[in-house]
């Protein structure tokens, strides 16, 4: 069957992806969205233009280049029964652990202040809180959440995981919290507020005012979630106040986060260019023709979301 | 019996141990090495002052206040029978694994250049290199080279450790290197080499130009081992020709680093102040009095060295 399929993103250039389609399916018709034409019948994306779904009558699949979805669940031109994917990559785990580990770390052992004092070359030590004294909490206890707060266990932070629901299987070593009703006594013991949560109608703004106000003075928030869970005004009126002491932000409502963003120059938080993983073109296009084959045969697709839970 | 210790260090100020003492052991008569009286039978030391080991002719045993020893060693005048002993300290090995894992992932996932562009503002992403294809190399196989190796190894490195002799029993996921003879294929699969042997006659200067050459170019440098590992001159070199890409270090030759020493001002450089890793207060004292006890029992002491061998 002739296929098209359509690069779409107003964020990031999507041709990165079109040497690997050339290598692993040249017989393919690709284009990118300033050109899509209107039998394109599959679309691959990461924050699509708006109107582009509702474009495509032949439209069948719609394929996340990575983890996240929202960008496509939010757009409301999607018809409910062409399928939503995300890509599942188990490397992804693993690039997400380093960057959390280095976060945590980072702050804990106050390398902030020790790269800070090397520029004017201050030789002077902080005292050291043991690890296992350094509280970690990881909301969102998916495949990434999983693996994070396993990691940090096994390095002897004392770890809690917060869910929607309770999580039977928690890695050993880390405490579980669920549901509303858990959750204060969660943020109560957190130095550390790992955010990696899906991004739905139920999350958005998640990290607020009330939030902070419940962690433990000082703390370190760490947004590997989606820019959509920030409020960003909340954050800096928290740093203000010492609420929190230090924000790592790896997510932004905009990307790249605008030149002007109060974000870039305050000393407290680190700004990355939404690094903390990323899935290589050969896992994003092999995972694409795997679930247009399946598309075919009728069977399961891999990464396919729930369209009414949003994830 | 009535005990006098002295509390010596050219490079620290050792008063801090004082409440510890006074809190465990207020019979005890505790001196600063500036008024050593000459019936002192004990030394707690970090780099006593020269001379004072062969001032204290009653002198029972030298005790450290960390793992290293070398300070203690290098000084022929403690007499061949007096026993040298180094903390152990099972916290000891947490803080350096959290030291060498932020370390290894600050360079391995360009957060240097992340840290750098966030004051200019940049956007700029650089490509991961999965966890996997990092390999790190770390010397020394003792109990903080285990500790370390395994939690690497964990964390999804390519781990390799390399020994004096061979090591039967390595964490799951490391390959073992020993010996003179395997020195060359355990540095040419380093891109991150971390030092964590101990200070002997054979390893001073282990760190030079002719080791650094044997590296994959653009190497990262981690030192947590001690300053005279390092050859300062060599690594400045090795960093100028690219042979090596950064370092890491957190022991130098002469503590606190001298204000006019390159390193500081260097940008491949992160200069720390030898904090990777502490021993509490109530630890040190307490595996002290310990060994004062089993000096008078006449049982093994804890944490003594091969006077012989030098660690």
């Amino acid at each position: 069957m002739s296929r098209t399929i359509v690069l779409a993103s107003t964020q990031i250039d999507m041709s990165y992806l079109l040497p690997t389609f050339a290598k692993l399916a040249p017989e393919l018709d690709i284009r990118m969205h300033q050109e899509a034409p209107e039998h394109a019948d599959t679309v691959l994306c990461w924050h699509a233009p708006a109107g582009l779904f509702g474009a495509l009558p032949r439209l069948r699949l719609v394929q996340s280049i990575a983890a996240g979805v929202d960008h496509i669940t939010a757009d409301p031109t999607v018809p409910p029964d062409v399928p939503i994917c995300r890509i599942i990559d188990p490397n992804m785990a693993s690039g997400m652990v380093a960057y959390v580990v280095w976060a945590v770390t980072h702050r804990h052992r106050h390398f902030d202040q020790y790269l800070a004092r090397q520029t004017q070359g201050i030789w002077q030590e902080n005292p050291i809180v043991p690890t296992r004294l350094h509280r970690v909490g990881i909301a969102g206890m998916g495949v990434l959440g999983l693996a994070v707060a396993s990691a940090l266990a096994m390095l002897g932070y004392d770890v809690a995981g917060w869910s929607r629901g309770p999580k039977p299987d928690l890695p050993a070593g880390v405490m579980g919290y669920h549901g509303a009703g858990q959750l204060g006594d969660f943020l109560a013991r957190s130095d550390s507020l790992v955010c990696l949560l899906p991004l739905t109608d139920e999350t958005q703004g998640f990290l607020n005012a009330d939030l902070f106000a419940r962690l433990p003075a000082g703390a370190h928030l760490i947004n590997v979630g989606r820019g959509g869970h920030l409020v960003d005004r909340d954050l800096l009126a928290a740093l203000d106040r010492g609420q929190l002491g230090a924000a790592t932000l790896d997510a932004f409502t905009e990307e790249p986060l605008p030149g002007d963003h109060p974000f870039w120059r305050d000393r407290r938080i680190v700004v990355t260019p939404h690094i903390a993983t990323r899935t290589g073109p050969t896992v994003v296009v092999t995972q694409l023709l795997a679930n247009l084959a399946r598309l075919d045969a009728g069977t399961p697709l891999v990464g396919a979301i729930d369209r009414q839970r949003g994830y």
